[in-house]
């Protein structure tokens, strides 16, 4: 087994570069750490945008929606279209719409922020949940009555939520307990990485609900293939001519490789190069590199 | 094998009791059910106790101390003593004050109710967050950077908290990666059954922290080691010569088993009878009856 090629040289740079047509890019970590631009970010990606490469920015946070996350490019410095992005929370709209067809007539009952609830209502789904402000609050003892399984629910979304409480996670409980509701998460990263520090992350909001109901959510972020399908369905790439860019071994890498993709690791973010340098490394990338911006700075 | 033994007549109601000095009672499902008194209890109760036989409640109900589960017995006519109980917050506290003499200069962060820091105050241990009104709010942006690893808390001990929130589980977590701060549960049930529905469990408050920070907690409840070895330490029972008496086999009479004790199973809660006589029953009692009072119906 020949082990993951580092790009090191102009050479280099180009050769990775003509095998490929489409880049999927994380985004934290592979372009910036929190509110910091990672060096030479903006020149690489305006050298592939030159070279006709499509960019296509593959995100599992659910709290903005596509709109609002352009809004965090835009700050940084870098234009993006929302078009050009890929949620979670819009992969779990589009998963709604296109793959189940979602009845018109039935809501989602949402656990997260207003990421989740603008990209259902841009795909013209109805919901509950979420955001609204009667459901911030202690449950009371008639709620132990009123909580009943609601026939106009037919699914619970998980997504990270920063409002979590007793009285939602009771109300996904009570509706998962019929068999018919769907469950799904944007995604169920363990842990949500801020600050220099591990924060509770998405898939902390629906543990408790995979606990107490014995059933397990589909998730519609990295690394599941109903992402992958949905990110396909849209921008229909040829995997073999598509690399998908990431930080995380266990999330972007493997999500690149269980689809078909070509994959670049850098070393910016969650994961270093002993991982994957280790014998017993479970998840290995096609080519990597120390930083993004190594592909402006090389070719140059 | 012999299948369980069902208890039908006043000749085994006799030969049943001869064989045991002290029993230990489940609550919920046992001796009530939510509010209502089980029929025939408090007789059944009162004849033990004149017969000699030393009662023992055993619950997993964080949420409430000793002192204050009495007073749910004394509103439904049964008169007993805080001694009398053993619930999984005083098995918490023992725990942490016996079994790992935890030191008198650290803290405890608690995620529950008021049960749990009546009892760690009863055993002298300090701690933090429970019922502790400052943390019932939103997570504030200052907040990511403020959250650190306190070196004064030595243990997080999760329970029921009907006021969890996103705040208190960032606390915990920060906390729990640091390998030396101890991890505990007052108890790990999926669900809370209560108004004929299954709510959110006191393990649905652990499980984000599970997942998060990858350890498990040492559970101080029903059907663990640690409550029963607490219970023994107390008690001094001699096991052979005790019954667990409960409405649950994969708590209740699966404790009992583990724990060397006879063991009586009820019908009066979460499982039924087709569950001990099912040819794959996992877990199958000494003895059963359909309920509790049958002891003073069929001895009348």
């Amino acid at each position: 087994m020949t082990g993951p090629a580092k790009i090191t040289s102009k050479t280099e740079v180009e050769e990775f570069l003509s095998k490929y047509d489409d880049f999927l890019f994380d985004c934290d970590g592979v372009l910036w750490q929190g509110d910091v631009l990672l060096p030479h970010v903006k020149e690489t990606l305006n050298l592939l945008r030159e070279k006709g490469k499509r960019l296509i920015f593959v995100t599992n946070n659910s709290t903005k929606s596509r709109k609002a996350y352009t809004k965090k490019f835009s700050k940084l410095g870098i234009e993006v279209t929302p078009e050009e992005i890929f949620g979670s929370a819009y992969s779990a709209a589009v998963y709604l719409k296109k793959v189940v067809k979602f009845p018109a007539d039935k809501k989602v009952l949402v656990l997260g922020e207003s990421g989740i609830e603008e990209e259902l209502a841009s795909e013209g789904i109805q919901f509950v949940g979420g955001t609204d402000p009667a459901l911030r609050r202690d449950i009371q003892p008639e709620d132990y009555d009123e909580i009943v399984p609601d026939p106009s629910i037919g699914c619970v979304l998980s997504g990270l939520d920063l409002h979590i409480n007793y009285l939602k996670l009771s109300m996904a409980l009570i509706n998962l307990q019929v068999p018919e509701t769907l469950f799904l998460a944007t995604n169920i990263d363990s842990t949500y990485p801020t600050h220099g520090k591990l924060f509770p992350g998405a898939g902390t909001i629906c543990a408790p609900l995979v606990l107490a109901s014995k059933r397990q959510p589909i998730s519609l972020g990295k690394p599941s293939k109903a992402m992958m399908d949905c990110v396909k369905a849209k921008f229909e790439f040829v995997p073999a001519r598509t690399c998908m860019v990431g930080d995380r071994l266990d999330t972007d890498i493997r999500f690149g490789q269980d689809g078909g993709l070509g994959t670049l690791f850098v070393l910016t973010g969650v994961n270093t190069e002993s991982d994957i340098l280790a014998e017993n490394a479970e998840t290995v990338p096609k080519h990597y590199m120390t930083k993004l911006g190594d592909i402006f700075e090389l070719l140059n």
